[in-house]
């Protein structure tokens, strides 16, 4: 069974990347993949400041463990600034190469204007620097606060299917390329 | 009196990216300029989460009063999988236009590694997004655990060099370009 | 009196990155500057390569003399393939670090679909490789097949206003960081 | 058998980019690949200005045909002013999606400096954009003009070895993930 993990780089309390993560985890569920979405508020991450602490954290801990156990991630990011959230980018610090070499990751950005790909350009080149798979396609959701019905669905049809073909085929990658034992 | 504020995107106990940054602290209060170099470890800053707390964190306060007094900005990341750290991303997603927008900023990266542009090019970017300008010249530090020596000078005489001429031009621009009333 | 040419990466018969151009300089001139756009269709610009008959290139020739004589460049780009045309590319490596270096750039480009800063990324890179500035504004221009009226306007005012401010901070950073003897 | 085709961005009559190309197209023979590798200079390609021309270009019906007839590609950059070569963009240029998408891609840059991912990451967006994978593995050759020995060979074992194991993920992820028919 395909197990794919995700998490998203926001803490906001009510947060639009926090929806479509769960929109896309729900995509994947209805494909029989195990998804498992960790919330980075739970997790209560310390800022990644080198010591060996952190190695003793619970909530790094569990993000180590969960992301070596998957074969795919999906990565959500809020765009700010024209880039990835730096909650997003604290989380990856924590993870290294034994986490993160060879996974298959689709990332997905939110952002308040415009769609853009800045944040998702970033995410590419920062997965391939811990050998990570990065498939070709990607999602950036504009207007964030215009996005989502009341039922936390995309109300833009054409987007949501393009959220569930980027969806496919991560599955499908994973599938295909994870080098889990 | 052009001022000048620098920080650092590493909260490590010993860092090579703090060095830098006092290095070239110390070469722009050689020019004359005022240097405040803040430390983000005293700074205790929350990851941003959006909510109206932020603005009342004493170190989120300190942090944006003192950018927009500055002219200049010393911006020092680690570089960390190829990017800005998560630390020094967070610090700039707590500020916005209004504390960033027309400041001259001038960017050094800290590496284990050989150097490379990776974070660098980030920063400029960002900086961008944000309406600040970016000075062409910027200077990566490689190898970084190799770079410095007891007296925390640059070992490497072109790099020292290299940085003196980068802070000249950070200096000199901050002084030409600058919007502080 | 500043001095600022452009040019644009589209050899096209009928090119709205021309259009932009065109459109960039006539707000130059408006502010007093004098202005040289430069036709890579007349120019006739042959590929890079490195042989010492690039320099006899009457073309060429005219390229590198113009780029240095002046104080700031506007930069048009056509996206294709989310990225700086191969012909505006082309004829950036035809010019090195003497034409180049202080120079004042600041860069639009023009797609066929939803406006995005791909292009403007890399151009800002790329600028910066050869010591030259770029301001912080920049300018993309989506669905270009739709934007411009039969007088070759921007339809969109927000966005005309935007061209007309790009081009205002190009002209006076052009004066003020000029390092033109 | 596993279809590679490559080519690269240089036209200078000795180029260190086509002896890097060389290089990988023995070491993905060596592994059974069926190989061709374009020589651009033969091609003799025009700048791509968006005319029906250059649909009856016998060097870009040749281009197109091999590229599409491929399962995988090596892409070798030299890398000028911090990016892709002009020539190298504009044969992209003249490629579309239906000659790229879903073909498998591995980027090399050669430079005359110190090594850097500049080039590299352009070719990783741009791939991208057109819906191609890029392997995680990329290979930076720095100081190319003493980089190789009298047998066209590289000098540094260690770099030898990251060509060898990039051609190698490169031939089996082209195995994996291709979707000619």
């Amino acid at each position: 069974m395909i197990k794919i993990v995700g998490f998203s780089g926001s803490l906001r309390p009510t947060s639009y990347s926090r929806q479509a993560l769960h929109l896309a985890g729900q995509k994947a569920e209805a494909l029989g993949a195990a998804v498992t979405l960790l919330d980075l508020r739970d997790l209560d991450l310390p800022f990644c400041d080198g010591t060996d602490e952190l190695d003793q954290h619970p909530g790094v801990i569990k993000l180590r463990q969960s992301v070596e156990a998957a074969d795919g991630l999906i990565l959500v990011t809020p765009e700010y600034h024209g880039a990835v959230s730096g909650v997003l980018k604290n989380a990856l610090d924590l993870l290294s190469f034994e986490h993160l070499s060879g996974k298959v990751t689709g990332a997905i950005s939110v952002l308040g204007g415009q769609a853009n790909s800045n944040a998702l350009n970033q995410l590419r080149l920062i997965t391939r620097w811990v050998h990570a798979w990065m498939i070709p396609e990607q999602v950036a959701i504009g207007q964030a606060w215009n996005a989502f019905d009341d039922e936390e669905r995309l109300k833009d049809e054409k987007l949501d299917q393009r959220l569930t073909q980027f969806v496919e085929n991560l599955v499908r990658a994973a599938g295909t390329l994870s080098q889990r034992a």
